[in-house]
C-alpha cells in the first residue's frame, strides 16, 4: 500500500523531510552502492513489475491511443534498459559534496561554499511508468528525499516500483525510509503544493496544461517548460542550402520535442531567393506551412498565420513562417512571442551571429545549428533533470546539478565578530584558497 | 514625476523588459563608466537631493520614532559615502559574461555555459533612502533592470534619486530609459508581482512581514529571509569559556541583524558547568534569558521559555536557552525550529563538527564562530544584494552572483541533429575545453 492511502499527506512530506537529513549525509560510495542494488532489484522483481503492469494494460486496453498505450507498456528489454540506465546513473560525479569557493576570512577562520542536495523534490509526471525508476535514481544520486506522482494510467506500475524502492531499504540500511514517496491522486498533489516548508523544489513533466497549472498554484519553486515555441532566422548572410536543411531537421526531426522548430523567420534580403527552395524540401518532408502575407505572396499556396500561430507550439509537422525586415525584428519577435526555451540564427556574419546570442532571452542560443541540440545528453550532461524556461536556479536542459543547492560552511577557533568592527577594526584576509 | 504615476504598472513593466535587452548587451566598459557617472552626479545634484530629504524630515518629524527618523536622514557625509559605494561597485568584477564552461560537443559545434543577467529584478525596501542608489548601482553592474518601491516616508528623497537616475540616460546615451523605474503604492507593488513575464527576481527589504507577504502572494521568484532564528549549540567537548565568548558576541553585538543569536543549546553533558559561567555573563552584558526548566533549575533567576519562544527572532537582548541530552537533539531542535539561516556548533569534537556542519540545513553552519559573521562583505563578495533562506538559485548573504543566470550558447557549421540518432549514430566527443 502506498503511504498516502494511509497517512495524511502533511505526516508524508514531514517523513520525506526527515529521510532528506540522512540522505544528505551519505557518502558517495554509499548513495552508489544502494544505486547498484535498486539496479539488481529492477532486473530480480522483474516478474512482479510485469505482472502489475499488465494489470495496468488490462485496465486501459480500451480506453488509450495506441501510442499512449505503447508508451505504457514494459517488456523485459525496457526493464534491461532501465537497471543500465541505473548503473550509468551510479557511475556519474556526485552533484553533492564539491567545493566551489574556499576563502582563508582570517587566521584559523575558514569559509567553504560547497553543494548540497536540495532536500525534498516532488515529481509528477504523465503516464509512462519507467520514468519512476529513472527519477528516483537521479534523487537518490543527488541525495535528494523524492515524492511522485505518476499518471493514474500506470497506477499498478508505479505501486510495484514504489514497492521495489521500499525494498531496497532492506537491503541498505543506510537509505531512510521515506527516500521515496508516492501519492495517489490530484488532491494529493494539490495539497503538496501548499508545503512549502517540506517540499524545495518541484518537477512537472508532461504536458503544457499540467506545468502550467502546477505553476499557477504554488509557492514551491517549479522547475520545467511549459511551451517549447523555438524559432530559426535565416538571416540575410545564410548559407540558405545549410539553413534548409538546419530548418528541416529542426522541425522534422522529432517534431513532438520541445526543442523542435515552431515558426521560421526569414529576412526580407533573402526571401525571395530562401522561400522556394525552403517551401520545396518541407513539401517533400510532409511539413504543412502557415506564412505571413509576405510568404503568401512568394510561395501561393502557403495557408495564412493568424496571430495565434506565432504563440503556438504545434508539436506536428506543421510550421509558421513570417517574413522579417532586419536582425533587430527578429529579435524582438522571439523575445516578444517566443518561450524562451531554443532559438537559433542561420547566418555566416559574425557580428550579426554574436549580437543574436548576446540579446536572445533565451535558455539555449544557436549559431548555424539545429534547435534539437538542446538535450541534456547532448550537452553531455550524462543525464537530463528536465529543460527549465526559468529564469532562476537552473535554465535550460538541467543535469544533476539543477538538484542540488550550496551551503556555507565557516570553521573557525572561537572567533567573535567584535574585533573586526568599530573603530580600528583587524581587517579580513578574504584570500582565495585551492579547491582541494 | 516617476513613471508610474502617469503610465499603468504593465507598461512600466514591459519598457523594463525592453531596457533589459540592452543592459544585457551592454559591455563591463559601459556599465562601470555609467556606474562612475552615477557616483559624480550624486555629488553634483547633492542640493537637490538634500532639498528633497528635507521634505521627507519635515513630514515626517512628528510621525517617526527618532531611530526611524535618523535612518531617513541624509546629509553631506552620507552622500559622498554613497558616491565612494557605487565606485567601488564599479570595481568589482563583472558578474555577466562569465565563462562557466565549454564543451566541444563534436568537430565545429561547441557550447558554452555564459552568466547573463537575470533580466527585471523588483526591490521592495522600507524607509531609508539610501538604499535606493545602491541597490541601482548592483543592478546596472550585473546588467539588470530594476523596479523599485521605496517606504513611503522617503517619498521625496526617492523621487530624487528616480531622478537622478532618469538624467544618467543623458550622459550615458548607451543607458535605456527604463533601467530605473519607480513605484509609489503598495498597490503598484501588488500588481507588480502578478506579472512573472515581466519581473524576473523580486527582493524584498524589511521587516519579516513585508517578506513574508510578498513571499505568499507572487508566483514570481522571491529572494529574502523571512526571519532569522539563528542558534549556537554547546557540545559536550565545547571550550566553556570560548563558548561564553561566542554566544555572547552572536546575541550583543549587534542584535537587531538576522543573523544575530536568538537560540543557544546546550548540551546536558555541560549544563551545570556552562550556565553559570554563561548566566553571569549573560547578566553583566544586560541579556534577559528565557530558558526550559532544566535551565531554571540551574538558573533560578531565568524567567521560563514559551514554546513561541523557540520559534522567535527577538531582535533585541533577549535570549533563549534550552538543555537538549545529544547533539542529535540539538540538529533536530534546529531543523525544526530554526529558520535555516545561520547556525553554529561550538565544540571541540571533530567529528561532531563535521556531523553538524553535514546535517544542519541552514544556509551558513559555522563551527566556533559568531553566527554574526554571516554577511557578503564578511564572506568577501564585496557587495551584499541580501540574505536567501531559500533552497534554490542563491543561498545565505547574495553578492551580484545572485542578479544573474546564465545561457548556453551553442556554435556550429551548419549541424544537424540527424547523423547522431538512429542505428549507427555519430559519437558526440563531450569534451570539456579550457574556460579562457
Amino acid at each position: 500500500m502506498s503511504p498516502t492511502e494511509t497517512l495524511p499527506i502533511e505526516r508524508v512530506l514531514q517523513e520525506s523531510r526527515n529521510a532528506s537529513f540522512t540522505l544528505a549525509t551519505l557518502s558517495s560510495e554509499q548513495k552508489n552502492q544502494a544505486l547498484l542494488t535498486l539496479a539488481d532489484l529492477v532486473e530480480q522483481q522483474a516478474d512482479a513489475l510485469l505482472t502489475a503492469n499488465a494489470q495496468d494494460l488490462q485496465e486501459q486496453k480500451d480506453l488509450l491511443a495506441p501510442s499512449l498505450y505503447q508508451r505504457l507498456k514494459l517488456d523485459a528489454a525496457k526493464l534491461a534498459q532501465l537497471s543500465q540506465g541505473i548503473r550509468d546513473v551510479a557511475r556519474l560525479d556526485d552533484p553533492a559534496g564539491r567545493i566551489l569557493q574556499r576563502t582563508l576570512l582570517d587566521d584559523g577562520l575558514e569559509l567553504v561554499r560547497e553543494t548540497v542536495p536540495l532536500g525534498v523534490i516532488g515529481v509528477i509526471f504523465e503516464s509512462r511508468p519507467d520514468v519512476f525508476p529513472q527519477i528516483i535514481a537521479l534523487t537518490l544520486k543527488s541525495g535528494n528525499a523524492v515524492v511522485l506522482k505518476g499518471g493514474k494510467e500506470a497506477h499498478h506500475s508505479n505501486k510495484a516500483f514504489y514497492e521495489l524502492a521500499q525494498s531496497l531499504c532492506q537491503q541498505c540500511p543506510w537509505i531512510p525510509d521515506g527516500w521515496v514517496s508516492l501519492l495517489s491522486s490530484r488532491e494529493d498533489v494539490k495539497e503538496m503544493l501548499n508545503y512549502p516548508q517540506y517540499v524545495d523544489l518541484v518537477i512537472p513533466r508532461g504536458s503544457n496544461e499540467l506545468v502550467q497549472s502546477i505553476m499557477a498554484s504554488t509557492h514551491i519553486p517549479v522547475m520545467g517548460h511549459a511551451d517549447g515555441v523555438c524559432h530559426a532566422y535565416v538571416h540575410a548572410s545564410a548559407d540558405l542550402a545549410q539553413a534548409v536543411a538546419i530548418a528541416l531537421d529542426a522541425k522534422t526531426q522529432y517534431p513532438a520535442a520541445c526543442n523542435a522548430l515552431e515558426t521560421l523567420l526569414v529576412d526580407a534580403a533573402v526571401a525571395d531567393a530562401f522561400l522556394p527552395l525552403f517551401g520545396n524540401a518541407a513539401g517533400s518532408a510532409g511539413v504543412s506551412l502557415r506564412g505571413c502575407p509576405e510568404v503568401c505572396r512568394v510561395l501561393p499556396n502557403v495557408a495564412p498565420a493568424t496571430d495565434a500561430d506565432w504563440r503556438t507550439e504545434y508539436g506536428n509537422l506543421t510550421l509558421s513562417i513570417k517574413v522579417v525586415p532586419s536582425l533587430e525584428a527578429a529579435m524582438a519577435h522571439i523575445n516578444h512571442f517566443g518561450s524562451h526555451h531554443t532559438d537559433a540564427i542561420l547566418a555566416q556574419d559574425p557580428q550579426a551571429l554574436e549580437q543574436f546570442l548576446n540579446t536572445v532571452d533565451s535558455a539555449c542560443v544557436f549559431a548555424n545549428a539545429s534547435t534539437r541540440f538542446a538535450d541534456g545528453f547532448r550537452f553531455g550532461f550524462g543525464a537530463e533533470v528536465g529543460i527549465s524556461t526559468a529564469k532562476t536556479h537552473a535554465r535550460g536542459p538541467v543535469g544533476l546539478d539543477g538538484l542540488v543547492i550550496y551551503k556555507y560552511k565557516l570553521r573557525g577557533a572561537g572567533h567573535t565578530v567584535q574585533p573586526y568592527v568599530g573603530n580600528n577594526p583587524k581587517p579580513f584576509l578574504h584570500q582565495s584558497l585551492p579547491l582541494r
